[in-house]
């Protein structure tokens, strides 16, 4: 296992809270993650968290309230750096591209292929960190995320059905290769063949499943004051994707609820109990 | 009443929070708050929360999780920043003085006097907007703070018992003339005069009152793990004092917790609990 530094270290609703940082084999930078473990002995139900544009680690750690539901529940939460940075050395002006926007794939295009393989590290080199830094079982494994963050959550979690359990999202990025932002990241990580696109969109890898009636149900909140519902995010997309193959979806739409982290501190609690009733 | 200025509006656990700034007569400059209004019509209970050196209004606003409770009890909750800033002018480069570390006194020296009036700033500007702008019942207002903030909570709440019927703390300065830290900021905002200090100070009016078996109790919430315990905070020279004219003292000692917004979100729904209990 990689040498762990630890960052900081709180106390926290009777658990732990600590920041993790590691120099990553996936991404050959230096990355950082938090992880809080619940009172008691373990081992644990985990759910990782995958964070939206412009985020690190902190901000779900700070704002999201969702430790002490997972001290109640008895669920590891860990949070990744949404990106590698620094020494990374690719990086762009804009908030929607590189540092901080991985979008969670792995990129094949230069400048950014050597550094942006963000769904190696998480399926691969944070999950087996996971397994053995942290007293969880990792066949109970969940993924949830915010925005791009839940684009990733949903995307991994379907090309790794096997070891992620139970998915979430706080208004995803459903349709990436049909809106903007996914647009723009995945010509610049994926390259300008859109044939590529499809394997990394939760919408289209739905739409091309088969019968997914006998998948775990898929829970999303969405806020309808949320300024990038429409052109962004596009959750009615994967609704028709999901019912089109029989995939499970609770998609739940919130008047007057925006895009920010009061939205998930409102409904972390409900996120947490679904996949504490799916990993059992 | 001022003119208000709407910074930011968010639906947070079915009510709603908003960030303000208006001009303040009592600092002459721009002032900030936070205010959560839970659902419901009112008129609510109120709670004011003063925060410790270094913090804005954000602080708390998005790392203390005291929505969700404040929401379920029914309490609004409004947190100021800790100074006046920026146009004040009086500033000092260190952590411990001038802008983010008022000590919520009313300044009596140069060159803080002008504009360093927390005191007033609270007890009687921010009290009435809060009277004239939120649904809230004023006879029904509880005062709480951390480190800095828990000392101007405490003594605040004891310099206006009439407007201020619950009190409570994390880890609060509590003799903060007899601490560096203290020391430092009366000195320079009060003057090299110790006598004129003791009004400022929770333990010392505590210590110099009559009879206060009859006054609420206080909750004081302090973590062992607290860096600045022993030298800065001195909790059990607040304890001897309400011991010795009566006045009723929760002080809980946490094993493992520090200074940190961790610490607060831990105990955040006790407090609120507390005040919701006092003020009925």
């Amino acid at each position: 296992m990689a040498e762990m530094e630890v960052v900081s270290r709180h106390r926290c609703f009777g658990g732990t809270l600590t920041v993790y940082a590691h120099q990553s084999a996936a991404t050959r930078t230096r990355m950082t993650f938090s992880a809080f473990v619940p009172p008691g002995d373990g081992p644990f139900p985990i759910v990782t968290f995958l964070s939206g544009l412009t985020c690190t680690e902190q901000n779900f750690t700070t704002k999201a309230g969702a430790y002490r539901s997972a001290a109640e529940r008895g669920l590891v939460v860990v949070a990744p750096d949404t990106s590698p940075r620094g020494e990374g050395g690719a990086d762009d002006p804009a908030y929607d591209l590189g540092q901080g926007a991985s979008f969670y794939v792995d990129a094949t295009e230069a400048p950014w292929a050597p550094h942006f393989r963000m769904h190696q590290y998480v399926t691969e080199e944070l999950y087996e960190l996971c397994e053995h830094l942290l007293p969880i079982d990792p066949a109970r494994h969940g993924l949830f995320g915010h925005s791009m963050g839940g684009h990733g959550a949903l995307v991994l979690g379907l090309r790794h059905p096997d070891q992620y359990r139970s998915l979430s999202a706080f208004a995803p990025i459903c349709h990436p290769t049909a809106c903007p932002w996914g647009e723009k990241a995945f010509a610049a990580y994926l390259g300008s063949d859109r044939s590529t696109w499809a394997a990394w969109d939760a919408t289209e890898r739905i739409r091309a499943a088969g019968d997914r009636s006998a998948a775990p149900p898929i829970l999303v909140d969405q806020g309808l004051a949320d300024g990038f519902l429409a052109e962004q995010l596009r959750p009615d997309d994967l609704a028709s994707a999901c019912a089109a193959v029989g995939q499970r979806l609770q998609l739940r739409k919130h008047e007057g609820y925006d895009h920010s982290y009061y939205f998930i501190a409102t409904f972390v609690d409900d996120h947490l109990a679904h996949h504490a009733a799916l990993l059992g």
